[in-house]
């Protein structure tokens, strides 16, 4: 490259773009669906009932302790689609590059997003990069879209929840938002706190296999295990009731969360997902998610009722209870 | 909605942007596969081989004469889907919203998502909606991917191109890129020219139908037709020839690229296809265009030889000829 700097030029079709393209991502990314470099990746799939999502990602920092903007587009896309019980297949890769970025940060988000594919067995089909003015972004914004494949029979959905069922959490909650906060300019704190982001259909295929009837499961990211658990209850027409003593939660999250503020509850995770099972399926469910490597912390965190119906209910550690309500708007800004 | 305009709320996962997507964004959109709100939406589709492809839309400003960033997104990638032959069936939607943004403009822009995926009749599957601060993004960004069915038998790439066939334009060259620059910021001037942005999945099938051996077709987007028209020539290994006389190219273009100092050839277009043909069959692909609404001004215009080998070559209405490059970088900057 002519300088170690995105340029506007690298955005506009021409031989810069196409250098960029051709010698810096395609070399980290390469596989046999990007190499042609055509305007669609033509993709043979086995399954013709397929799961599909997109996201955008404007995580600010763009590193953060414990993963990177590239790492998180990654997994968070994949557990989007294995929230719907999806074997995640292929992504798309979508830059949009701030005019002056240095091209060795690029080089680092690359490595971040080759990485967590191969960890988990997607390939990056198809991609497109952006470059706008100075100002215009911050260093980057990233989007991914994912393709899974859904096996006959499997039909994950918060309508399927039942009073009677139980709620399991994969582990700690909160973990990504603290640890993006705590390098967010003009507040940060020092922590030994990491990020949770990771991929995790293997963590889904795990359980799915030692607990078939699965009703829904869900990624705690934006809005927290409170906007997810109160979804679960808005979506099933029950009442989602959980024990605050039994959810899992780091101290150093903890301690971050009353010195902002705020409600751990609030807090996104990017490696954990909340479940709801039958009940007598819950201990082979946790069996199975305390064997694998991202589920150590599983845990059982609540029940299903009947009423309040459509309400999450929390049961205080002093012994009290209380409605949780959906945040009514940005807990922590840009946090995936 | 609380006030007229975007709040970094809006994308926090709250109570705001949980009614921004249903009171707003979800009617516009509203389709089967959108609207159970999943993490991903479950598709059934019908054919095992599937086109998959993404693009960020950065255009500037959003709103243009003929169009806007909304009915962009959906063209191009639509586009992008039909130039290798598949029938496109879904899209992903993403915005990235600045705050500040008034919601007046998001609902015109949605306007455009609309009536160009049902003018096209394809399904927008789901979405993610972020909000960045004032300042950091330029209004609006927009991620769309899609993904296509491609027919059996059905193998469009350069890599098919050979000496002896014929390229065709589907229609004028370069309206869109004119289009958007008489509105840039700075640059502005008066013209009747509208961009010709379009979906041309319609256009494919019928010309596919009267000449299916066609080997290739690309929209000349960002670089225009000198880069399409090079990378057929650089992919195949053949020698691409253009007759400049032979270009169909609207006077108000003609006339703001002699203004602004740049090739029209180098312009880009949102409504044509590039297209080689075997000879025997281009008058055969020539009359489907015309009879097509948005092919009324399709023309040949040139022809594939052996040499140079991987050059573009134009022959000019005062009877040289010279090798066309590839832009080095950006001719017009942020068109779509």
């Amino acid at each position: 490259m002519n300088s170690g700097r995105i340029l506007l030029a690298h955005g506009g079709g021409g031989v810069l773009m196409h250098r960029l393209i051709t010698e810096r991502i395609v070399p980290k990314l390469g596989n046999p669906a990007l190499a042609p470099l055509l305007d669609s990746a033509i993709l043979n799939i086995s399954k013709t009932r397929l799961a599909l999502t997109t996201d955008s990602f404007v995580v600010k920092p763009i590193f953060f302790p414990g993963g990177d903007i590239g790492r998180l587009a990654v997994c968070g896309t994949i557990n989007d689609l294995a929230a719907v019980g999806a074997v995640p297949r292929f992504l798309t890769l979508a830059l949009i590059l701030e005019e002056g970025l240095p091209l060795e940060v690029l080089d680092r988000v690359l490595d971040g997003i080759a990485a967590a594919a191969s960890e988990a067995d997607v390939i990056v089909a198809t991609g497109d990069t952006k470059v706008v003015e100075r100002g215009a972004a911050d260093g980057m914004y990233i989007n991914t879209a994912g393709i899974g494949e859904v096996p006959a029979g499997r039909n994950l959905s918060p309508k399927n929840i039942q009073p009677g069922d139980v709620v399991l959490t994969t582990g700690t909650l909160g973990d990504h938002g603290i640890a993006v906060m705590s390098r967010r300019e003009g507040i940060e704190f020092t922590t030994e706190l990491v990020s949770d982001v990771a991929p995790l259909a293997s963590v889904m295929e795990a359980m799915m296999a030692a607990a078939p009837s699965v009703r829904c499961l869900r990624d705690p990211t934006r809005g927290g295990a409170a906007m997810t658990l109160g979804d679960f209850a808005r979506e099933s027409g029950t009442a989602v009731w959980i024990e605050e003593a039994r959810v899992p939660i780091r101290p150093e999250v903890a301690g971050a969360c009353e010195m902002l503020g705020i409600d751990p509850l609030y807090v996104a995770s990017e490696g954990k997902y909340l479940v709801v099972c039958p009940g007598d399926e819950s201990e082979a469910a946790l069996a199975a998610l305390r064997s694998h490597p991202l589920g150590r912390h599983a845990a059982r965190i609540g029940e299903v009722r009947a009423a309040p119906a459509g309400k999450l209910v929390l049961s205080t550690r002093i012994g009290g209870r209380r409605l949780v309500e959906m945040p009514h708007g940005e807990m922590l800004p840009r946090i995936c």
